[in-house]
């Protein structure tokens, strides 16, 4: 179910508090709760029955305006973010595992929760996630982003070492993103169906060969490594220009199909 | 509802033929067409019954293996592709505009569908997407591939100018491919949810000025423009190196959200 | 002459004092002079006699290797540094300007003399650069940077400003680095001898458009606009990655060169 | 000595006969050659006595701009081009290894001769460049190329095995554009000055960290690796865009210093 057209900020709800381009954070409306910026406190109180769109003023007259927050803000607010993948890999690597509405999907390597975030929101609302990670402590965090997102019920957060096999059988797309992915490309394929994508996420080109090595010898084909780089633009009547700073790397995304078959066959 | 586990092929399913990294086609199953390649010809009644993810031979013997299409896959299939927006752009449109399931999404220059699929497929199945092209052969074309996707149940088309603006009210977003996207800023924000999001993508960097004074005096506030460029790397043992030809321009993106206020207000 | 083998640090040599790889200088020997760095006093005349190559002594003893300044590390230490052009810009620009020794270059906008260092060293000894500024504060800068690279002889610095025309006439080449490239066309045309190029560098898209129509008006043709950017990389054994942070922009470099005659009929 | 103002085409000379931006060549003033293209023959006569900047006619009445070469035209016509370094490698890779007038040059893999032909201009007319090659195919390429550039008396082509050693000692720079550069670490730090840089150039990353590591191991320090890329603009009045395809890699180049001492020592 969608929301009516005059939507109303809700005790509860997650909103965007938005005071300029770089500062703006993501918040949980309860009545009683005060939201402290270095210009001024913000009554959370005060945004119940406020339409979103609208502006409140903080105790020293500073106006936040109040927005829905999408998936990308809810990626971007997580806690003790782990680095890792930003939504520009993450994007491409939905379309790229086919991810959508109904989507069995495994991941390896749940660290803080953002991408699990984007791929929830993605299978929601009949598809499931599972998620592994060994680090108890990353869990609890991707657990409280995930609740956050209003996301949690879509996904399994397991405790345990991927390296030593996935519960699931006959997902449709599984992502890694792990230390060490070639360890895994063997649990990867029991899990996969047939026909179906693998995603990996490596910081080090290093990382890349070994994993790539490794899913060609393990029956995987249409092996792709890919970078993906956003520069923001400063957009000014008579002045627009890239940014001076970027972020030049987060990491290569490697993908590969599961097939039944040897590859070296495929490799004829 | 999913697939099951030992998954096979049936009349009328859209599969991926795959020959090698640079050659695959997406193509439907009928078990009375034939599918013409240089490396012969494969009888797709022979793809019955198959398993995902096994291989048919062409009557020369070449193998070709059968892989499930995946989101990326039918937008990189569509016919007559009007260039425009590519995986890596609409990946991460999707997240910045918080598609998911439900949302009602307004697309302005429908084309030839590449990125109502992505979106379609995003927010299927109780979202929908209204989508508006001037041009009668695109809306046909769009329709064609929309309907291979299996997603023209979540698309309306409208054969309609986006600048008489649009029908729809209270919607979750707004996504914007026009060769003068400046034009339908005020449209856009009468159609929009307060607090929620706009994008638009252009080639040029005039149309994307043009486009940020628009959305600046037509109360849009989080103003950002990007550019998301994508890499390949050829993955070899000891010889890894990114590919000699790059991509290195499709357009720019720009993100917007509506306020219900002013803008003049908001740049104080 | 050149140097012979067994080269000595002498009083009044520039130097590199390299402490790592992020930390380095170029200092002029003195040898009453100390150099201070937070990891310790550095008496200059200690350097005199040494071998290049060697180390010496702070008095906590941090020990810093002594190298020979190349023309980055002097263009790369000018003070007060304007922004602007980096190395990776001049060096192709000196290529696409065929700046070598024996030719005669004007430019406009010396600013704090980063590319006038990287000029002169190509043009010397028998070539000339006469770089034009109208602010004497960075006039002063420029002088001082150039007679520590050693280079004030093969230059001339004008406190003018270039939109009343240069003095020089039949020059290989002219190099524009100005807020208002497009005003100066018709100067630089005037200088160049025929079949010459000219570079001018702009930090914004806006400059380059309304320069190349400039260029375009005035018999200019070959006309080509770049942008060259660098990314560091990060190499350690089995860890090899880009570096999370880079300079996404300095500015666009345009290239063309004069004709005699109309560039109405080139664009036939 | 430089030419006068009013300088006229010679026999002998070589220029550039522009017809457009994708289309010009470097050809040598012959008084009784023709020079064939798609466009119609151009008697070389025909230039002799022209002033640079003027046009020649074809027998089709296709005119052809007479042009100055530049060091960027002459490295972009070398014959048999080995791919490799383009004038924006070579135009950092100058700065960076402070080449200029009088310096004393060894270069490992001469190639065509492109690389050679940018150092060879920016140290004549006292310096000297030293270039081994083991193919003397591409020796015989790079001469011609060298003497067309007129660069071929400031080159000593060595038809030798750069792994064997170089002949030259106390040289100001070394440059490596070989297959397996980590092999030659040894003889290029014997042939430095102390304090003097060397420059590598790789295609694959896997070449980059092995050099990266045998200069380590060899009391080089100052180590940077960097990737420069160039991306072209379209320049069009209210359609300005970066050009669609580009260069995506060429290679990687390193750099490092020679240091009298060990290396181990500077990591402390």
């Amino acid at each position: 179910m969608r929301n009516s057209g005059s939507e109303l900020v809700e005790e509860g709800d997650y909103v965007v508090l938005f005071l300029d381009e770089r500062r703006s954070w993501v918040v949980r409306v309860e009545a009683s709760r005060n939201f402290h910026t270095h210009k001024g406190i913000v009554k959370l109180g005060n945004l119940v029955g406020k339409r979103y769109g609208e502006a409140v003023q903080s105790n020293l007259n500073q106006r936040f305006w109040v927005l829905k927050p999408t998936t990308y803000d809810h990626m971007m607010n997580v806690d003790r973010p782990t680095q890792i993948m930003y939504p520009k890999d993450i994007g491409i690597l939905i379309l790229k595992l086919g991810i959508g509405p109904g989507k069995i999907v495994v991941e390896a390597g749940t660290g803080s929760g953002a991408a699990a975030i984007a791929i929830a929101n993605a299978l929601k609302p009949d598809g499931h996630l599972y998620s592994y990670e060994t680090r108890i402590e990353f869990l609890r965090v991707a657990e409280r982003n995930l609740r956050r997102a209003g996301l949690l019920d879509f996904v399994t957060l397991r405790n345990a070492d991927a390296k030593l096999g996935f519960q699931e059988h006959d997902v449709d797309a599984v992502a890694v993103d792990l230390g060490e992915p070639w360890e895994i490309v063997p649990q990867a394929y029991r899990s996969l169906k047939g026909g179906c994508p693998l995603a990996s996420f490596s910081p080090t080109i290093n990382q890349v060969e070994r994993t790539v090595l490794a899913l060609r010898e393990n029956n995987f084909i249409d092996l792709q490594t890919i970078e993906c780089l956003v520069r923001n633009m400063r957009v000014e009547k008579g002045k627009t220009r890239p940014t001076t700073m970027m972020l030049g790397h987060t990491g290569y995304l490697t993908f590969a199909r599961k097939i039944l078959g040897t590859s070296t066959e495929a490799a004829d």
